[in-house]
């Protein structure tokens, strides 16, 4: 089965040799994560997208200079809303409105399932915020592997620093995560010939 | 592309019609899941694959009675690790020796990246291995769709009458999400009909 056979293929490349990736490549990857899955539908983040070598060069030195941000064809940085607000709310809905060409009264039963986040502090809003952008991740994960490009998801860097680098507080934004898209470099990477290590079928799940 | 097209037929179905899935279906999609990426490959969480129809029935009642899990082929509970101790990340390093067949003090500078996670205080601990459960879901919801399979994400139930029904405290565990995997009812689904909306390319993406 395809899908499988790309997902062993693929690992987290710790060296890529800065070939750039085709233009139609990007664009379905950055379609696949657009398409991504979040609760309620919301996505609230934004993903910035980084091609300019000079900021790859200033994100990499508060990323503890992890070469693959460099010698990557472009960095992908996952920005959660930092918290949510009814504004944020009442744009979804009127986006929603105008989408489906409904009523927005239509979506009041909708709308009141976001009251219970909108009552927690913004702490743990950005928690829930955050966790959603680990669905886009994924979904950048696999759509570069089925294209067959590398990536390699990070958590490893300063947040602060890099939210101050890409001025992300003024937009309302926190840094979780980045994605390097780029291509192997199999000869200067270690972990290229290592062996790819996951829990079998029997430890990580459970049938019931 | 032919991705694109399974991600933007899928979507959120809220209710089933009950026809089980086949078994090789099923496996690809815990197979992917399987492979999903984590951070430092640790894969801090199980996932309960619910076949049974007393769990379900049990699960649904705990979950704002929402239709889809009883009429779901099968329900997953992705449940992470309450906590991260020295013994888990003994035991990882202990299968990445055996899997790779080198020593475990070569693996020694490896283990130490673990040393910040293990400092922090439980709760943060668990907000980090619940977040990694979130590329799991994400690999469970493509892997699903290629495979034209439904499934649907939902945050939406009382964990702690999930953690109590399924045993998880015991084992060290707290449920995070369920994916319901079956056929979606067109005729009783609301959702079925209606536009998939999602942002923009301009207003998800920055270029730079």
């Amino acid at each position: 089965m395809e899908l499988i056979e790309k997902l062993n293929w693929r690992y987290a490349a710790k060296r890529m040799n800065g070939k750039k990736i085709p233009a139609e490549k990007l664009d379905h990857i950055l379609e696949a994560i657009r398409l991504s899955a979040s609760s309620a539908g919301l996505q609230p983040y934004k993903v910035l997208v980084i091609s300019d070598a000079a900021t790859k060069e200033k994100l990499k030195a508060v990323a503890y200079n992890q070469p693959q941000i460099t010698e990557a064809s472009e960095v992908l940085v996952f920005a959660a809303w930092d918290k949510v607000n009814e504004q944020h709310i009442d744009d979804y809905m009127a986006y929603i409105a105008s989408e489906r060409g409904v009523s927005l009264e239509s979506l009041d039963a909708f709308k009141a399932n976001f009251g219970k986040i909108l009552s927690r502090p913004a702490e743990e809003q950005f928690a829930w915020t955050s966790r959603q952008t680990y669905i886009a991740l994924g979904t950048g994960l696999i759509a570069a592997a089925v294209e067959e490009i590398d990536a390699t998801p990070m958590e490893g860097f300063d947040n602060a620093a890099v939210d101050e680098l890409l001025g992300l507080q003024q937009k309302g934004l926190k840094s979780v995560s980045i994605l390097t898209l780029g291509y192997r470099d199999d000869e200067q990477d270690w972990l290229a010939p290592l062996k790819k290590v996951r829990r079998t079928k029997a430890e990580l799940f459970e049938m019931i």
